[in-house]
């Protein structure tokens, strides 16, 4: 390509606001609620590189065609995509006693991943340290939920931190801030979606802000989080035909982010 | 495959749930408002067991490009899932007094269900019956839609009673009640898309319910639906990103209805 | 194909309400925020001939693998749709002072249309007039946009028909009113995404109305231009699955439109 291209891009997409793949942080992750296998290649061909995560939404990943979980799995690695099961259907092997045999079953397809999450269930802090602990046995690195699904669930910010400080020191890599598909009733979202800006602020600045992923799925969640924390966030539940529109969020692509940005006239 | 997958299968996705296809309840109908060949493709293949009919929304048969519209059909078909226009387009053809045609055309081009309705006509009931026999001549499974679809028109349940027993016993084997693409103030649906309990309840114990579709475009509704009658539940106008998404539901694989099922810990 | 089809097309699905392209009115602008390759090709084929541009919207051409964006403007050129990046990234590049390298950029990607706008930056009308000089001369048809994208901006009528009859004279094919994605409180949309009649009718009456593309992003905003101004209005921002709905409005194929078409019984 010419380099006239190249100098485009290096000085209009802002490239000083993100690393490259693996991240640290500035980490997307995808809810994928049931994408057909083309349209789930056609994301990762156009938006690979700025997809860190693909959670395959509640227990789809069971009720998916194994050929075809098998091909998205794959798609994934070979994309650098970590993709795993939502932490719903470990759950609910935990509440039949079969989360050993699930840990295996998925661990056998190729995924990496796992997300532990007590969402519906109740786990105490023991049963939470011995599920990452069997988990790691077999391989997985841990991604772990903190908050409950039901409707009006308000994070508590002391317990959640103490949730938080027992799975890190445990060796969860991210710990994810609930915040459902709708985003709305639920963590540190009021009923019309609105961030309760004194409880980000709370877990902020009492945690490592490169360990959270925040659930944003609404763009101007997205948007909030961005001015309050800045580009490099964890970003959680994004839609996937929203990703390239998140990255021009990040990047000060976008109108309602453009002034976070360095450009002056 | 190896049988640790269909043990993890047979015991974590609620197979009891579900019966196969064809089934005669919990049918899944999917509203497409213009899926391209390769996304349709793509959605039959990976939720096509789920799917039991899928509504080409509105007039759209009419303005897809014909050899698109074949290759739809032909795909339809071979994943069993039954296709058909929306009911609006035969009333536009009745309006224009060619429904003789448009059934003689649809017919031609390999659909085997008709959907009648009245939404923006008036039909009397003798002319319902005498499109219902028409449809049946030329070979046609009849669906009929109950149901204005202008905003506010709520459901009269003596009426809707008596056109579902008419059209019934002249041989319709579902009858929709219409809920449209918005499933807000419209049918059994208040402003804000939240059910109205008693007009569903008196619906659903004066009917068999498993020839009752319900248009429940909000996965809100789909978990009330679930919740008021239970898994076998017919859900109608589901938004294709959403059928593995309500499947889920139906099996308990979703944390909204995850205490519906049979799991204890 | 046999000629009943042809039949049924020709009295069915009003061709008259509409031209065929190129059109100089009745045009549909689809917000493309990140299509993939696939979803892209798919979506020109079942309704390429109902779509005259589509905007790769905010910076995502600067984020999408340049490969695939040669892709997708060969496709858009060879299926007869205008295609050109969101006026933002014009601004960015306008606010780093870099516009004109990025003009020869996209003018060699195969871009022939430009939208020029003023949404996040201040442009005097001499500003903008040598902005439209430039790009005449690179090769570019104009598009302009009028309208602030911050919440809350309101149209002035008065400095909108002033920058219309600027842009017009300087050689601009197309004024776009600001609706942004959302549709709600921007422009002629108050908080609830409903449409000042009054602006409407006073920018209606007071331009060239097959100059003007609306920004529409919702089915009840389309539904309204529909009843006020007729089949023919050009409206923009219309979401890639909705392209067909949209088309079915035109031609009286949906219900909410359907008695603004000759039909009788």
């Amino acid at each position: 390509m010419s380099s006239i291209h190249d100098l485009w891009k290096e000085t209009l997409v802002n490239p000083d606001f993100r690393s490259t793949k693996p991240r640290s942080n500035g980490c997307t992750m995808v809810l994928d609620k049931g994408l057909g296998l083309g349209t789930f290649h056609d994301l990762l061909q156009i938006a690979g590189e700025y997809i860190d995560f693909i959670k395959l939404g509640f227990g789809t990943a069971g009720i998916t065609p194994q050929k075809l979980l098998q091909e998205k799995i794959a798609l994934a690695n070979q994309y650098q995509v970590g993709i795993y099961p939502g932490g719903t259907f470990l759950e609910i092997a935990y509440a039949k006693k079969m989360h050993h045999h699930y840990l295996e079953t998925i661990s056998s397809l190729g995924i990496k991943w796992l997300e532990i999450s007590d969402g519906m269930i109740e786990l105490s802090l023991s049963e939470r340290s011995s599920l990452i602990r069997q988990a790691q046995e077999i391989g997985f690195d841990i991604i772990t939920e903190i908050g409950k699904k039901s409707a009006g669930s308000a994070l508590d910010i002391e317990s959640f931190l103490r949730i938080y400080e027992h799975d890190r020191s445990h060796g969860a890599t991210f710990i994810i801030v609930e915040g459902r598909e709708s985003g709305k009733n639920i963590g540190i979202y009021d009923e019309k979606g609105h961030i309760c800006i004194p409880r980000l602020k709370a877990i902020f600045h009492q945690t490592d802000p490169d360990a959270i992923i925040w659930e944003a799925p609404q763009t101007s969640q997205q948007i909030e989080f961005l001015k309050q924390i800045g580009p490099k966030v964890n970003l959680g539940n994004i839609s996937p035909p929203e990703v390239l529109s998140l990255e021009c969020l990040r990047r000060g692509l976008r109108a309602d982010t453009f002034s976070l940005t360095s450009f002056t006239k």
